[in-house]
């Protein structure tokens, strides 16, 4: 999680230095390997065969790769060579993600690499949407390893957001640097130390987060499971039910505080440690909670006056899902896809908003609906004065033009990728609502869509392969913050 | 249709210019009423009298409020009463042109002031959605107002795009109002001269079409109604299964072509009729025939593999279809809706484009689309080259800075209007492909949605009121360019 950067000189694109880090990260995934062959070992399943043997293949692609393209990363990566390796290792570690799952003795998986390859997608991308039916009854081995993928694309993104994409300048976070870099240069001094800070707290709240679950509830395995799942907002589980497999309200608020805390920025918890109080004034985090708390007050109004339900239960149910879906976890306790016409439209317009900048959550994200708003404002403003101006101010500085414009453009790119994927999953013959509920659920990497196919009570088990590959890509489209991938497919980028 | 021109000063938002220039526009709608009092008269339908009485009740309210606002607006109108005169006008029109359908003999109508107000709001903004069953048998007069309403929505909007918006900032139209100002500056010398030059081409327009309607197939009656609405893109029909009530090729084939003469700039046919060739080198013309070249294509191959027809069959219906929908007409040769789950994709996706800026069509425009392509463009570039300056070039010139962030600013606000129109319609518990269709059919102006209740083979008649409310609310909104209709809500507005 080094720092990408750059040569001074825009140097061709030579590929190696891409190939040599994709192979590093390989040798991480196969090391991660062993922990499903350690949990099939332990409960007798033979299926820990499958996990080795993807582990070795894995350590050895990821090593020969290594010795192919061995070279000096001192100088750092072209700009070109940054923007390649993001879509390149996580569609790498993607297919390597599916091996144990393709070569694995469970027959859902098994018979289908589009299967097996969705599932590791849908993972590696804290999506969360899955193929399995029968999830109560899984092997332990590939529960974990789902689990695993989860969180270590939870990690892997947080990564990218703070080392390679303010470098790249998308995503707005060049504007976090920014505010950052000039207001605590010797606090945070270097990358390295907030990234192994950033990694010792994700490894402190899912550790935290795992033992609520187990005081509370759940059974070990499961316990640990969906701590996996839940810090990352991915959102598998081990049931086909998801969370409302544990009737247990406590369990519900724990899972809710622990999403949320996936859902804001990882820099600020090394703020806070660092006693940096004003962390907290922190825009971004106010504008989500205000967010949440006027929905999660509206829909439990609502349960409660035509849902039947009383008011701890209403608020619960309330907090619990409009949690899940801003925070783009996606877990379920309950469908609430039945609470009727006015709560689906809802939770669908939730499934584009995301969490903050900077956090394991997909979506659109809060900062750029917040600069998104600053603009319009600025907009109406200069239709009414045509001589005045109007500095747009995020966090007590001016916006710069540059990031401005990223975000409009990101915006509009995001809802045109939304309307294309929609129609060419009509065009494999998804219903309408199935399709445009996929291609937002996949884009914003919140996991379940709506209806009663792909809906928080339904499975993506059904759909056709074809389907499952437009979903991945989708996935991987919007994990990425759409440019980094969109930029592969520009003739300019192949050139010179 | 007289340029607004501006005060120097920042005058305060006195109305009386704008309810004086509504009360002339008032009087027009009152004499326009006295064609379908005719119509009545002759075929001996008692109707006449609603249409007189409205007539009268329309004049008598126009009369007053000049009397009671008159005032001096050679010193043009500030730039806060151009904006109120735009949503003005139009509310308070399609109120009054409500009034004879509500005061009617013809029970859908005569029942509920909501169904009025919704098929005078439907045809004044040139949507043609309608809450009418049983058209074939409607009486005369009412199918005559309708058309009237749409014709004089056409005119309107054209006057509006070309004299109001530009000197507003909204629209985009101010860059082609530079490029005309400066390169003909003697041969449209004067707003006036074009007002009255393209109101003759819209009657000529209007007159052709009629006559080859009824040249063709149509009895005249319905050859004028259907002129009325083809020429301004706006789809009320006099059949309820529209123009798949004359089973005539070449029918088909006259009505895809004047629809098509509606979503052109109507400026364009002025250069030409002054022997401005050049005029055919615009590119929006361009983007259009060649977006519309493929799509067809695409649709009449596909109707050829998988729906049966034959070569010439199979290229109508998708000419027709098609252009209907991108033209933002709205008439139906078939439900298209029954050739699957990709056509209803395709046909979705292209409610949103639209025609050319300064027609009569609705939509988000080509030209924003152009604007748009060119942005993301430059965006790209920019990440691959920080430190490059990327000139938007536009028809052979740069893009200011305003007209880029207005388009946009625009297309964000269009997806945002749409979301929330969107869940706002499931809030009164439509469906969701009801909703989601119902929703850009109303901001796009195009007319019918998808699915079984507002497709092409149905009808607004059994939607809830409310619905119907937000329907009329959306057809305004996207037929004014959002903007000046949002800038209302705007406290700043208000104030000073
Ligand atoms: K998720
Ligand atoms: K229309």
């Amino acid at each position: 999680m080094g720092e990408a950067r750059f040569s001074g000189a825009w140097a061709p694109p030579y590929i190696r230095p891409v190939f040599y880090l994709t192979g590093r990260m390989l040798l991480a995934l196969a090391a991660a390997m062993l922990l499903p062959v350690a949990i099939d070992a332990l409960t007798g399943d033979p299926n820990w065969r499958a996990f080795l043997i993807g582990s070795v293949i894995t350590f050895a692609c990821g090593f020969a790769l290594i010795r192919m393209t061995r070279c000096q990363l001192s100088g750092g990566l072209t700009l070109r060579q940054a923007f390649l390796l993001t879509p390149v290792a996580w569609t790498t570690i993607a297919l390597f993600g599916a091996i144990p799952l393709y070569i694995s003795d469970y027959a859902q998986l098994r018979d289908s690499f589009t299967n097996a390859l969705f599932e590791s997608v849908s993972g590696l991308t804290t999506t969360g949407a899955t193929v399995i039916i029968g999830l109560d009854e899984a092997p332990r081995g590939i529960l974990l390893w789902r689990a695993l993928l989860q969180w270590l694309g939870g990690i892997g993104i947080i990564g990218v957001a703070i080392a390679i994409l303010p470098a790249l300048g998308v995503g707005g976070m060049q504007l976090f640097r920014t505010e950052s870099s000039d207001r605590s240069e010797k606090v945070m001094p270097r990358v390295r130390e907030i990234a192994t800070g950033i990694v010792l707290i994700y490894v402190a709240l899912t550790v935290v987060c795992g033992l609520a679950y187990w005081l509370v509830a759940m059974p070990p395995f499961e316990a640990l499971a969906h701590a996996l799942t839940t810090v990352s907002t991915a959102g598998f589980s081990t049931s086909d039910v998801s969370m409302g497999r544990w009737d247990n309200a406590t369990l519900h608020w724990i899972a809710t505080l622990f999403m949320l805390s996936g859902a804001v920025p990882f820099v600020l918890y090394l703020r806070l440690l660092q006693g940096q109080q004003d962390a907290l004034r922190d825009s971004q985090i106010w504008f989500l909670v205000s967010l949440l708390a006027v929905v999660i007050i509206a829909v439990a109004a609502w349960l409660i006056a035509y849902g039947g339900h009383g008011a701890a239960d209403a608020l619960r149910l309330a907090a619990f899902n409009v949690v899940s879906v801003v925070t783009t976890t996606g877990y379920a306790t309950t469908d609430y896809t039945v609470w009727g016409n006015i709560m689906i439209g809802l939770f669908f317009g939730l499934m584009f908003v995301g969490g903050c900048t900077g956090s394991t959550s997909g979506g659109m994200k809060i900062f750029r609906f917040q600069v998104m708003i600053r603009m319009l404002q600025s907009q109406f403003l200069r239709l009414l004065y045509p001589r005045g101006v109007f500095p747009r101010v995020y966090a007590g500085r001016a916006l710069p033009d540059e990031v401005i414009g990223s975000v409009v453009v990101f915006f509009s790119l995001y809802f045109i990728c939304y309307s294309a994927l929609t129609v060419a999953l009509m065009a494999v013959d998804l219903d309408f609502l199935t399709s445009a509920s996929a291609a937002v659920a996949s884009l914003s990497n919140v996991g379940p869509g709506l209806g009663p196919i792909i809906g928080p009570a339904g499975n993506f088990a059904t759909l056709p392969d074809a389907a499952k590959w437009l979903l991945c890509f989708g996935m991987l489209l919007g994990r990425l913050e759409l440019f980094t991938v969109l930029i592969l497919f520009f003739p300019q980028f192949w050139r010179g």
